[in-house]
């Protein structure tokens, strides 16, 4: 009972779709962050949920960990082989299977990017919102319950998986949920799944929620002369009910950044960078009520805009943060840091959290999507030094506590993985035995992505 | 280890807080719908938090069966004793604990009342929106995963709770979720207990999301010639993104009702019910928009109104269908049926529905919370007539197994109690068995309300 009789066992099912090449089990040992390069042991290209099946059974008979891999893009180290083992990476398993356009749901494998499948959507007149800026695996999306700048209108991925395939460690297939909108039958196995980081099963079929392509879409930028009032102005739009599908943050930091990066021009100032969906009439209507809001709090320099490449350049500014913040400081790394907290302590977290970062040796533009309570500080750090690195880790364990004391959650939207796994006890009490409890019952043997978001004894 | 020797001890905690009494007992052995009462052996009102720690340690202890009880409007058979023990009223423990105008959300126990919560926030400007007709406790209906008639425009309890103070079993008290908006911090938890219906914990806090209170309401009824064009325009406009808060089928039998029973002058055909939440330039939009759909599908008699009189006369006569299909049949019970289906299957499951009721000797109009795919036909059964009762047993059974063909589920909203569990195995799969051992890992001595959704050896 090895990991080395399991991969044995395991070329014999797939062949070729076996690989322990050094460069792919290189490729499959980085991550984008800070941590240090974990290769697996071989890595495995399923094609088939009998496959799937297959390595879950190998691997339980000989206690070897099996991590799912989507493109690696995650943040907090979620497929680390940290205890080596087997990665499964779903690159073939990428097909749309099912588009159902008039139930506005599609049935796909988990190896499908976002992208992938809204270019498959273009003619259909629906899309997938959900909007992490990575071209992430939909897989692993669900598994980090992934969201972004799209969630204060069309929610995370909580509420936009309607249903799962999943293969559990001892080799059962199960559909969790159906194609029905809502349901009472049973335990939302669906949900607890989604966030589930690859913990209690590998997915193989994702049923997701697609929303129809709006009709009309503006999108408008604002300066506030605080945090604080830019909140504010959110706060207040929201409790008007104006529909917003896209509200982001940059403090002054992050809008100075964009300056020098992508030519942009604002002033060194707070902003608010907001996308309307709707009808020609209410994006109108939307834009406007949300400029007289903003100016009640003191904005100013408001800029709407209809042009799609307008806002085609505004979007991409933001989708390109990462790049034009690491331009302040050039081969720097970015540590992520990503709190939640309730809304109305928001302006109190990032005011806190940009006084810290001034007090450290390091930068670290701030950028929120606001409308969710959730926000980055991009912190820079020279790779390798370990000094500067502690200190930004010091500032995301700040941040974490902080938001734990104003009601609010280590992560947003990134995850558990190793990077927070720390946090999980001073979050959650006992509810993080109850989840090692739901661990032990699914994965008795700990063979699902071990070491991640739980601890098992 | 007896249930008695449990009421004992219990009665030394809770004081006049346990009742024996005949009246009592009866009261919570009884349920809305056809089944045979059962009362428990006792009930029990708490009114902390600590008090429902030792009812879950005291009953752990001696073995004793716990049903947490809310207002007993639940229609699947939910808070019967069916193997005796201790019902848990939650009525004490009706008091909102916070109102967070700023964040949107509320906290309350879990016996307070939709309309009650609703009575509090009158000033605030907020709502909470979640409506299943009856004035259920809160807790009962994240019990059941309640939803209504606004679920198209703001989700079931799934989405609208945000956290949870639960007693598991073994007496641990927990919390789970924040009041951040979003969270990737482990699995989640809050959406386990939603829709558990007692059998993992007892609820004794709630965390909820609210909602603005619309600027203006507007709404509408329109007449089509059958439930496919009622239905096919209900797609038109879900895809075309306008946004209904409510949209509600009837079919020609309950329209007829209404007429007879509540003065309607409706015509004998399928009709639609609207309403439009947004500003005044919106709901205006949205109607226009909705009456160019319904007219391209064959509607007719289309009437909007923004009037609150007309408005609330139409919910209302909504709200009292049920007093309305009873009046067609004086004396008559009703078994109410659930299913929800992928909205591409709905016309077909409604027709297939109505065909099966005309051949049987029962009556049943159909109402429908068409936006979501879920429809109840509300079958007229004579007390006592053992025959009747088979035979709408017979058309539920069938309503069921066509909505797992058609892709959907057995119930949208009801929940599944006793009276839906022989349906578990066929909607679930090996999905059920999980949800077996995930009761097991939290309940090993199956105390929580046992007998209720899963089944455990």
């Amino acid at each position: 009972m090895t990991i080395q009789s399991a991969i044995a066992e395991l070329s014999t099912v797939l062949g070729d779709g076996l690989s322990r090449s050094k460069s792919d089990l290189d490729l499959h040992g980085a991550s984008e962050t800070y941590f240090a390069p974990t290769p697996p042991d071989a890595v495995v290209y399923p094609e088939t949920t009998e496959q799937v099946q297959a390595i879950a059974r190998i691997c339980s008979a000989h206690g070897c960990p099996v991590i799912p891999w989507g493109t690696g893009t995650s943040l907090e180290g979620h497929a680390l082989a940290i205890r080596g083992g087997v990665t499964v990476d779903f690159s073939r398993m990428n097909k749309v299977l099912a588009i159902n356009a008039e139930d506005m749901d599609c049935v796909v494998q988990p190896g499908v990017t976002r992208e992938a499948l809204n270019a498959e959507l273009r003619a259909s007149g629906l899309f997938f919102p959900i909007d992490p800026g990575a071209n992430a695996a939909l897989g692993g999306m669900v598994g980090t319950r992934a969201s972004g700048t799209t969630a204060v209108r069309y929610g995370t991925m909580r509420e936009n998986v309607l249903g799962l395939e999943v293969v559990l460690a001892d080799g059962r297939v199960i559909r969790t949920g159906t194609r029905a909108r809502k349901s009472s039958s049973g335990y939302d196995l669906t949900a607890l799944f989604v966030g589930s980081e690859g913990t209690l099963g590998l997915m193989t079929e994702l049923t997701l929620r697609l929303h129809g392509q709006p009709e009309a879409i503006s999108a408008a930028v604002c300066a506030f002369p605080s945090v604080g009032a830019a909140v504010d102005s959110v706060i207040a739009t929201i409790q008007m009910g104006i529909p917003m599908a896209r509200i982001e943050l940059l403090d002054a930091a992050t809008a100075t950044a964009f300056n020098s990066y992508a030519g942009g021009d604002f002033p060194a100032l707070p902003h608010l960078m907001l996308e309307f969906h709707g009808s020609d009439t209410s994006v109108a209507e939307d834009a406007k009520r949300f400029g007289e809001v903003a100016e009640e709090f003191g904005g100013t320099e408001f800029r709407w805009s209809e042009r799609t490449e307008d806002r085609n350049r505004l979007w991409k500014m933001r989708h390109d943060a990462a790049y034009a913040v690491k331009a302040i400081r050039p081969g720097a790394d970015i540590l992520v840091t990503d709190i939640c907290v309730p809304i109305s302590q928001l302006a109190r977290a990032i005011g806190e959290t940009e006084a810290d970062i001034a007090a450290s040796p390091l930068q670290g533009p701030i950028l929120g999507h606001v409308g969710d309570g959730n926000f980055h500080a991009l912190l820079l750090v020279e790779p390798g030094n370990t000094a500067e690195l502690a200190a930004a880790k010091a500032i995301s364990e700040r941040m974490v506590e902080r938001a734990l004391k104003l009601g609010g959650t280590a992560t947003g939207e990134h995850g558990i993985g190793i990077g927070k796994l720390d946090f999980m006890a001073r979050e959650h009490g006992d509810a993080w035995a109850v989840m090692g409890d739901l661990k032990r019952a699914l994965d008795p043997g700990n063979i699902m992505n071990p070491g991640k978001l739980v601890k098992v004894n």
